[in-house]
């Protein structure tokens, strides 16, 4: 069950921006929409974030390729099968299934961009994928965000998307983004596909930087299980159907729009972690007071990777010896243990490297048995600060990954 | 159930070492021996090699100094209790523990060294512990190392010992070690105390070479679940009873003897693997061809580590694309995945970055099939290679950490 995650609500559409889904039969049930087109309006400017796993899939060497080239008219996802570890011939496949699109709505081959999420090593079904892309153009409409959240689910249990609009000049812009993942999920982007469009009009530089700036925000600080998978991506699209002034970093309303795609992609991140799988615990790890952020990310990123102190999570036991060692073990240089604080909640655990005096277990028991969970270490050798959030680790993840080809 | 590990068998006393243990009552159910004496004739000296957590625990402290100013006469062992994150109380109860043994045998409080193992962040009842130094001097004896194996044991299923004995000179030369720890491991030293006896006579400056050459062979190695301990010490005595001549490492003899130490940590070392909390598969994973042996390891940690690697030796589901991902995230500079091939066992799963063409399912589901598993990676960028010893994730090791402490 997904921890305080219900479905989406109040979506809004992007002028601009239409979506159809389809069965196309590549999840092996046969029933489920398993394939999306996304079309983006001319003149659409977009931004993409990949995978930095150095087995990347077929399909993020593709759009790479072809989002270096050229402003992108449409994407295509199907769920179901990665087109991950096929070689040459899942290369191929990549780009058929774009020459496909682009034949079915009309623009240059390069214009489209694949993206796959599901088992790895498996040959996509093109037969399969073929007749789907047929029938997807006739299904095209701009309030489909919902049905395409849906569609791009392999372990999920719920679909994840979120909207958010604001004003510049007497503009309404819209942002609106689905994603997907809930397993192989850590830093470095992981298995996670992630887009986002909105009508506002922005210079294609600074959508890049934008959207970077909001990755590093927000899915860049979420793991489940330490995983980072070969075929994460996360795009932006801009179409600039909104009518107000071009946004390129320097005015007022770009800080305003850079905050709402950071609402919205930590929205989305923290969907992806809240329907970890076989979570039951939300979970953010603060580490503050660091010499720098990267050593701050080192600290949370061993406490939230710990499988002791996930499975303590899980048996909400404060059991914070385990945090400590995690802490403990994180490899800072000259780490002096005696300035060392860590909270659960508000409750202070450990103070100077040992239990602080005031702690008594019903306290930390408190906190533990809530369902969304915070970890705090301050390590009082720095001003930098980090966030990372995570899952506990249950039962039903071995269960769930256990199973997961059966 | 542990993976082709049983009760240790033919255990060789070491003359000058003797043994004792008895129930404390630090164990929660009071019945089980959680309290070790082990003492050495003068002049037997001894090398240490102990956690790199910047937490440690109190007893690896006072372990670390007294080891640094004097040569051991015993060594005081509890379970049931880490005495770790217990601040200045601890160190004052490990120092305590050393006082109460030295008066009892009669030697100098900092000829003893304490370790402790078991719950994080509780102090040590140093009135159970008062009663049962009393009782062990009586207890001593050369031929009691499987009841000190047996002691030593926290979440262990199966106790760990081992013996190698070779010829040195004209004199028979015996090496018994004994070993615990299931969870919490992984290189640095894990929740692992190892304590090695050998009545060769030995350098004392080549000992502590001898151990930590050992040490990187064997228990730096193994990883469960990436924990790594705040009490985690392996101690090799050498009593110099045997009458053999002093091993310095400049003879044939110190060549046989490292050989023999080697032996009987990488055992101690595999069987901690082998009882690894909730392990069903004993796991190698053997990476070649790398730059250095840092990148070997850094692979081979990245795939032992992985719980989508783990969850699916678990499943025996050769779901290789896992592997791939793990090996492709491990952060390698300018690692070219069209050299990388990967082996389960003989069969040749991954070549040139993609599904080998001769591959076959069954292939891999026979070799995933048995207890014992070895993942191979061949980078095919260098010379140098690492092994790393592992174990599947299961639901036992889930409910093995989520109620350790109820």
């Amino acid at each position: 069950m997904p921890v305080g995650l219900s479905q989406p609500e109040n979506l809004l559409s992007v002028k601009g921006v239409q979506l159809a889904t389809v069965a196309a039969g590549i999840k092996k049930n046969g029933q489920e929409h398993d394939l999306v087109l996304i079309t983006f309006e001319p003149d659409t400017v977009c931004a993409g974030v990949f995978t930095r796993n150095a087995f990347c899939a077929a399909p993020v060497t593709v759009a790479k390729n072809h989002l270096a080239q050229t402003s992108p008219r449409a994407l295509l996802i199907n769920s179901g099968n990665a087109n991950a570890g096929t070689g040459a011939r899942g290369l191929r496949d990549a780009e058929q299934g774009c020459v496909l699109v682009a034949s079915a709505i009309g623009c240059a081959d390069d214009e489209v961009l694949p993206f796959s999420t599901g088992v790895i090593g498996e040959d996509l079904p093109m037969d399969k994928i073929e007749s789907g892309i047929k029938k997807l153009p006739a299904g095209l409409e701009e309030d489909a965000w919902a049905q395409a959240a849906t569609a791009i689910m392999t372990t999920d249990t719920v679909a994840k998307a979120c909207s958010r609009s604001l004003r510049i000049d007497n503009a309404e812009v819209t942002i609106t983004g689905i994603a997907k993942g809930s397993g192989m999920i850590r830093p470095d982007m992981a298995t996670m596909l992630a887009f986002i469009a909105t009508d506002a009009t922005v210079n294609r530089e600074w959508l890049q930087q934008c959207l970077e700036t909001a990755v590093n925000l927000s899915f860049n600080n979420i793991t489940v299980d330490g995983d980072t998978s070969t075929n994460d991506a996360c795009i932006l699209a801009a179409t600039g159907t909104s009518g107000s002034h071009m946004l390129d970093g320097s005015c007022d309303s770009s800080v305003e729009f850079q905050k709402a795609v950071n609402e919205v992609l930590i929205q989305l991140a923290q969907a992806i972690v809240r329907d970890g799988e076989g979570a039951t615990k939300f979970v953010t790890v603060h580490v503050e007071s660091a010499v720098n952020v990267a050593e701050a990310k080192q600290v949370a990123y061993t406490i939230a990777h710990s499988p002791l102190v996930k499975t303590a999570l899980y048996a909400s036991d404060p059991n914070w010896g385990r945090i400590l060692a995690a802490a403990g073990r994180a490899g800072l240089d000259g780490l002096d243990i005696n300035n060392v604080s860590i909270y659960l909640g508000d409750v202070c655990i450990v103070s100077k490297g040992g239990r602080d005096p005031a702690y008594e277990e019903a306290l930390g028991q408190a906190v533990m048995s809530q369902d969304e969970i915070s970890i705090r270490v301050v390590l009082n050798r720095g001003n930098e600060q980090a966030t990372v959030w995570t899952t506990d680790l249950s039962y039903d993840y071995v269960k769930i990954n256990a199973e997961y080809r059966s």
